[in-house]
């Protein structure tokens, strides 16, 4: 191949609306496969030893070196509790008691929805699995705060707290947008 | 081509575990493209108007003919709620005010995540939209039980009359399997 050759595309590359289909999708111009890509579903677990937390310090980029909670994409043919479960025991090596759902978070800008569910740990044994570089069970005042990986997982945290200090085992959601000082607030009714 | 040649291939079709991976995924012989597939996410909603719920009358296959809710994939870049209102616009024509979550059902045998909400319809404007044969509004003694299109919806509408008989919003999941007089029922921490 010349060095002037442009990449060869792979797989599902080029923009173009399926007949009978109202949107664009990704299709193959070498074979005309349509990519019907979907949001993905993040499982994981809010998962307590007596009063402390369980977190995981990522191995892998995003966000290498920063804490989280064990989460990842749910499997096909796996049921979400049954992800939550295998995702604390991959990064973990956690064995959770899986109980309500903590809360359920849009991220439609990764085209994601993550279902956290609150957890026990069956034994206090963990350890690093192959994507975290430690994990460790945190009281709330150790919890290292400016240290976490993600926004969803201040969330998550917050909801466990609040559901510890409520008693209310409803399922959160999105906490509404942050507003500082400086942004102004729309008025009533928009 | 030879009338005898083998169908040519289109898109991921062959089954390999990729380098870095721990399972078998779909890959395109031609191109290399490893393609990924998730678990699906369904959005949907019980909708009410007064004492009245709005059931659609499916016209494409699975289930031509047969009642359903509003419901479908989520799109992306979607918010479960915001994919929930689209459905009930694309199938019925119906404008709602989503509540609560009403449940969660795991189908793993689809790689399916059903999400449903509780919603109030705006107004009574419904039509039927291109998916449906015709949509209606249904007291509960009037709906078509024994034509309805899948077990999640009978599993939804028996959520929602138990939401209102309890008044208990916490969100449900799959029911328990049911089990029929001649179905062993196994003993006790089994």
């Amino acid at each position: 191949m010349a060095m002037t050759d442009p990449p060869r595309p792979s797989g599902p590359s080029q923009r173009a609306i399926p007949e009978g289909d109202d949107r664009e999708r990704l299709v193959c111009v070498e074979c005309g496969f349509v990519l019907y890509d979907n949001p993905k579903i993040v499982v994981g677990s809010v998962a307590r030893w007596g009063d402390k937390i369980l977190l995981c310090r990522r191995a892998i980029n995003p966000r290498r070196g920063f804490w989280t909670l064990p989460a990842g994409y749910l499997e096909l043919n796996e049921t979400t509790r049954a992800g939550a479960e295998r995702e604390a025991w991959e990064e973990a090596r956690a064995k959770l008691a899986i109980e309500t759902l903590l809360a359920i978070y849009d991220i439609p800008r990764l085209s994601q929805v993550q279902l956290i569910y609150r957890a026990r740990l069956i034994d206090d044994n963990v350890a690093a699995g192959p994507e975290s570089l430690e994990v460790g069970l945190f009281g709330w005042d150790e919890i290292p705060w400016n240290e976490i990986a993600f926004p969803s997982v201040h969330w998550a945290l917050g909801h466990e707290k609040d559901v510890q200090a409520t008693g209310d085992l409803a399922p959160r959601g999105n906490p509404p947008p942050e507003t500082s000082p400086s942004t102004p607030v729309a008025p009533p009714g928009l």
